[in-house]
């Protein structure tokens, strides 16, 4: 009988951030693709598109005009999936099927910058740093509502992930209960400390410096890698050297390194494929419950549906849906070839 | 303060199968689209198309040539995700980050029928109390294999759920392990059969069907209705009247409901937009590792992705995958446009 080999035979690995296992199929990434491509925006866009609703100036759906803004700029969502009014409401305790409670919360944009076209990784670290201001400050005000116990900063970057405006700009979902992967990845990190007295992605992160093997960029305070128990073909996530439970705790220099290193990730990505690389991301960190929550690490998790090429993605359907979570190129190999591209965007070497 | 109204009022569902919630925003069904539109897959299909490998008589990828079938037909993934091979392996068991087994198992493919152009909606009854015989010959069949302990049976269809072939088709991945959505749905059916002495779906399904909100069909043996915690814009279950773990348990009566209450449902989805409605659906019973698993019943789940229309899909992107799940239409007012689908085809009424 053959003994096991992680980079040739299918596998399940575990992830004890939500407790669930991936199934890993190493062989599979070489079965040819017959079915969907996605369409690529090429072409380059303008620095201001008249029609865009998150240019400066411009007039938004609801009638309100953007101010001529120079940095980033946080507005109210004008569709927001949650509402601000507290409602009435008695719980059914008795109920085991039919469980339904109202939620409160607030919904935002963040334009990351007043150029229509200028996206993370072309943009200047200093442009990225105000980013990271603005998230501090949102992350404080929206937390400091008495009903809001969970602030959920992310990105959806291109159309293929729902995005309907190519104006860089991320979203803020903050409401008073902690959505569901949150709690369950809370959970975890609970029973770690309880368990080992420490945290546990400090632990993972120190084992993974030592391995190295899915190390994708390390700076002073950072390191992006893709975990050992990533699904998505190019997922990765950004994790903090320090013990920090949330963003607000950065330094100065921190804020500066986490700017270079989500400019080097996001270029290495549009690199890749030699295109502007989709993904959602976002930051995991600790709820604003007035609790210390030591339990917390901050990361950020980039989730790219990409697989193949720029029009070729991984689908997350069926078996995946039913069963769990698959994928075709093992997480080492993703990291190799990510950790290759070059520090320079495409772009600017054509 | 107004009374919470849970047709008006975002709030969170709570799904009793898998231990999720689910954020719900009636009033954002009415926000304005300017996203990603899906491509329509129009005109009409051939029955016969040389070059399609799943056609009768058609040479496979492998180079293997299919038999002139006249039913279903069913053989082994050209490019399984999972290999049959026993592979020998020892567990770290004090391995906390680096957690990984070789997993075994047996891909197939069942085409629905030899005809290229036939989807579920447009077959006879007969043609699909045929894929379900078929369907319980694999999952005995699959299942005898000593070190098989699950076989999930599933569709993806249309080219926007990864399909990469319009032939009529299913899959069937039978493997070691439970997988993660199956093993989380059977605690939360055994810690209800273990504290309530009875089965969980059974207790739903009664309740459901004196408050007749989320119903779209009934027959003597099945119904399909919209799950109080769905996920998906038009997510739909169809569960067996009857307290059946597996669907080996079927009566000829009952395969005869179940074929055509698949028929009906999908009539309903094709009609809902007036297109070859794309889905991930698949069965979810008892595992055949040998238990008698008295709290599976026998259910089958149908996630499609569009939202409003036939090229505007429903993207769980950045939030949904950060947070959880969230839906912009309430389940009671999907069933109702399910329900009030006509039964005939609008294909067959142009
Ligand atoms: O095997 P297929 O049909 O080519 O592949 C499709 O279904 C599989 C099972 O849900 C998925 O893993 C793939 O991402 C999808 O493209
Ligand atoms: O609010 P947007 O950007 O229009 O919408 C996008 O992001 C939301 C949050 O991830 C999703 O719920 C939507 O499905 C997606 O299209």
């Amino acid at each position: 009988m053959r003994n096991f080999d992680i980079n040739e035979d299918p596998h399940r690995r575990y992830n004890p951030l939500i407790n669930e296992w991936v199934l890993v199929s190493p062989h599979r990434a070489k079965r040819p693709w017959q079915g969907q491509n996605e369409k690529v925006t090429s072409g380059s866009l303008p620095e201001y598109d008249p029609k865009c609703y998150l240019c400066p100036g411009n007039v938004r759906a609801n009638g309100e005009v953007n101010p001529s803004y120079e940095n980033a700029f946080v507005f109210e969502n004008d569709f927001a999936a949650l509402k601000q009014e507290e409602i009435a409401f008695e719980e059914n305790k008795k109920d085991t099927f039919f469980k339904a409670k109202p939620e409160r919360g607030i919904s935002r944009v963040v334009c990351f910058s007043p150029k229509h076209n200028l996206t993370l990784p072309e943009m200047p670290v200093e442009g990225i740093e105000n980013i990271i201001y603005t998230w501090q400050k949102e992350y404080t005000d929206l937390g400091s509502v008495d009903y809001i116990n969970h602030v959920q900063i992310f990105e959806n970057k291109g159309s293929v992930m729902g995005c309907s405006n190519p104006h860089p700009h991320g979203q803020i979902w903050a409401q008073s209960s902690l959505p569901t992967e949150v709690a369950k990845t809370q959970n975890n990190l609970k029973a770690y400390l309880d368990k080992n007295g420490s945290n546990l992605l400090q632990d993972y992160l120190k084992e993974e410096l030592k391995l190295k093997e899915r190390i994708v960029i390390e700076n002073d305070h950072f390191v992006a890698l893709v975990p050992f128990w990533a699904i998505w073909p190019y997922e990765t996530m950004i994790i903090s050297k320090r013990h920090l439970t949330k963003i607000t705790d950065f330094t100065e220099d921190e804020v500066s390194g986490f700017a270079t290193i989500l400019k080097q990730l996001t270029i290495k990505y549009d690199n890749l494929f030699e295109t502007s690389f989709p993904y959602s991301s976002g930051i995991h960190q600790a709820p604003t419950d007035g609790e210390e929550h030591l339990e917390w690490q901050f990361h950020m998790h980039f989730y790219p549906p990409l697989l193949r090429s720029a029009t070729v993605k991984k689908f997350m359907v069926g078996y995946e849906m039913m069963g769990e979570s698959q994928r075709d190129i093992t997480p080492e190999k993703s990291a190799e070839f990510l950790k290759n591209q070059s520090e320079l965007h495409y772009k600017t070497r054509l």
